[in-house]
């Protein structure tokens, strides 16, 4: 694709749709920021020729329309929270930050919805729905900082999935302006909805690629009265994650959350925190797990599981009693990117989803293979959903040279390994520019074809987030 | 689009496909049940030119590529239960009856899933799963007769999807032959995925014009080892309306059902069933709603929307004690399509969905409606989803003519009022032939040449289920 340069004279006409205090031009060190995401490696920034801060769907109609005309490269920015570099702008051209439209729109208690702008913090939405009684239930981990629009645009995985659900399952509706500039709405305030294909669906976690979300409907719940979370240790991985289905099974639970964290990433946070865990050097893993529902119900069911965990291998069954002891359970959980940030700047992290009962054999090889490399590895993650986060680790005196091919050697492998389990690439993170090229190790030739086509009826001239997931 | 007719020739190039028991050629009788599917009323039948019963993906992928290349219509079938006619062969042609593909092919509980054929019988499902502890949730009303193959092609909605959802929360994977004969895998035994676009989902309801559904792996979840259904008479219909959501915020519950059925609806039923419901000459509309969960959760639960209910208007609140009581609770709302049937023969059976709280604006609106055309009118459906199943009765003495007329006239005005309170045509029985002159009434040219251009993707010739959603 051969893409315009960014131009003054063309800065100047953006100028005019925007605003001048809402573009960045000619000024490295504010754009900076906008060339890259959380990737916690190298090698996956770029910077923008031009940021463009819209206010409004009017606004990025127009923009798009005049990008789509003049061939230059669109790319949408939420947070810039991701982990798959799909905001970053790797062809260059116009970064449209969407950080000003940020405005809760409507809390609907009589339907249980809200309407909100792209660039609200996910968090944001759950601090307003719990003063009316409400609850977002398919907010990501990473909620503190993210924006609502992303984690649409991503899928992002719910902290809660194994109950509740991802990001998608909560999305109802959504304003999305596409590439010609031409504003139109699909799905709305309904929660069943056969009126033609599912566009909506497919726009859901199309990364930015097909068009910009400019208001979003959500589901919401009423929240839940009272939540406990549970701390086990256990001996060995296999045991956490064969466990896990029998649990639900002879109990009738679905626990709220179930997250699994190795000893290493344990260690880290633990770190991190200046906490000690019990079992800290004798478990394998260890499984966050957390009841949500009516305040009896949740001290009858967290009996219910810590007998049966009991009985069923784990080493010990911890209750966190107090709202700050749940506090510091999470953390064990939510701090381990930090830590590996700090402890192993430059690690590499990945997202494989395979079929939950698989999840031990995709760790014990990536245990093994880092092994043979002389790479660290770890993993936890979403236990519940077979989504497991495992990082190779750099360790020392270990070259550049060394550390590329033996990680790029590692991942193909795993790959490969997560497609032949029934598993594949991502299960929350995306594909973006950072997977684009393993995309044909887990799917077909005739699949992606399918997805190019998909894409040029949306965006014929492919301005839209152009070098992301695949190239078409 | 100009169809090729079937010849005797073409016929015996099938049955070489799928062998000589296995046709139906030149034999009206036993063509005619393929005629048509459960639409109420006529008009929506046509004859297919041959039936054939394929018992593998690969039969029907060479069914397709036969019928691509010869450009015959090919309409696929599963039960024949739908009531949009989506299963009726419109443009004659093949009608491919999915009845023999009817095989459980696994129960996962590690992973906590079932792979089925799509001629497995809904009900069925959960018979097999319930021996393993298991329940699908996505399960509709109609899961007697119904197959999963259908419920999926259309999205079909939930009997539980207040609390559970629709069919289409619980799909994470599809075997499918596209139009061309080329068999691809989308999703797979994967809890979450954001790899590629989402073309599971644009599959899923697609009426059977995208492609065809040979295996399909459905999430599962724990049984809920107990539940309870309650029966509340209102006074009014707008009370029970607008006292659901607050049910839900002020206690925190999420009912597995509630089902509104009004007062012309419950006589109906009753009539059937000869029984008694009490208040059935004063309550304009009744509210059966289920929990489930927990014993002691289920039995506290109970008491706390019998509460609420009671202070928030109710006219009385019965508990079901008893399975016998529970069962005879859920006649009351499953026998009215059939004492429909009986009592009034040709209805007009509607399905649109609105924002929940405004639901007793649209079935006020109908009924007004329905009186200025001195025609009856009832509705029924799924109070928490916002579904509302509302039906426009035949008068004695009324001509054809004058019937035609008159509900055509009032569909136009309700399809309208649904749109303008930000509903929809359909909420779970799709478009397919009977609302596609509709469809311009709630959704843009933009988006429905979207469509058109998504059709043309996997169906570049329009031999799939042509005649459907839209014209292309």
């Amino acid at each position: 694709m051969k893409y315009n340069r960014i131009t003054a004279e063309i800065a100047s006409r953006l100028q005019k749709i925007v605003g001048s205090e809402h573009i960045i031009f000619n000024n490295a060190d504010k754009m900076e920021p906008y060339s890259h995401d959380e990737i916690y490696e190298p090698g996956y920034t770029n910077m923008p020729e031009v940021v463009v801060k819209p206010v409004s769907a009017a606004e990025i109609s127009r923009i798009l329309q005049f990008a789509n005309d003049e061939m230059i490269p669109v790319t949408p920015r939420g947070a810039g929270s991701g982990l798959s570099g799909g905001a970053v702008p790797v062809c260059g051209g116009i970064l449209l930050s969407l950080e000003r439209m940020n405005r809760i729109l409507e809390v609907d208690r009589d339907n249980l919805m809200i309407i909100v702008e792209p660039g609200v913090v996910t968090r944001e939405i759950n601090n307003v729905l719990r003063e009316a009684g409400l609850f977002y239930a398919g907010y990501p981990i990473s909620m503190e900082n993210c924006f609502i629009g992303g984690n649409v645009a991503e899928n992002a995985g719910g902290a809660k999935a194994v109950k509740y659900g991802v990001t998608g399952n909560y999305v109802l509706g959504l304003e999305v302006v596409l590439p010609c500039g031409e504003i139109i709405n699909f799905g709305g305030k309904r929660l069943k909805d056969v009126t033609g294909y599912d566009i909506l669906h497919l726009m859901i976690g199309s990364e930015g690629t097909l068009g910009i979300f400019t208001k979003i409907i959500l589901k919401v719940l009423p929240l839940p009265p009272a939540a406990t979370t549970l701390l086990i240790p256990f001996q060995d991985l296999e045991t956490t994650v064969k466990t896990a289905p029998m649990l639900m099974i002879k109990t009738g639970i679905i626990p709220a959350a179930m997250e699994l964290i190795d000893r290493k990433a344990m260690d880290l946070s633990c770190r991190l925190l200046k906490k000690k865990v019990p079992y800290g050097d004798k478990a394998e893993s260890f499984l966050l797990l957390e009841i949500d529902g009516q305040p009896e119900q949740v001290e009858r069911d967290y009996n219910s599981v810590a007998d049966y965990y009991l009985q069923a291998g784990a080493l010990d069954v911890y209750v966190a009693n107090t709202p700050s002891t749940r506090e510091n359970f999470w953390k064990m959980r939510s701090r381990i990117s930090e830590a590996l940030k700090i402890f192993h700047p430059g690690s590499i992290a990945e997202d494989i989803v395979v079929p939950p009962a698989s999840m031990h054999v995709l760790l014990k090889k990536a245990t093994q293979l880092a092994g043979r490399y002389n790479l660290g590895c770890t993993g936890f993650g979403h236990l519940g959903d077979g989504n497991t986060h495992i990082h190779l680790l750099k360790e020392e005196g270990m070259s550049e040279e060394k550390w590329r091919q033996s990680t790029a050697d590692v991942l193909k492998v795993l790959y490969k390994t997560s497609s032949e389990l029934g598993g594949t690439l991502s299960g929350e993170h995306g594909i973006g520019h950072k997977r684009k090229k393993h995309l044909p190790l887990v799917m077909g030739q005739s699949e992606i074809s399918l997805l190019g086509r998909i894409k040029k009826i949306f965006d014929p001239r492919g301005i839209l987030n152009p070098g992301k997931i695949f190239d078409w």
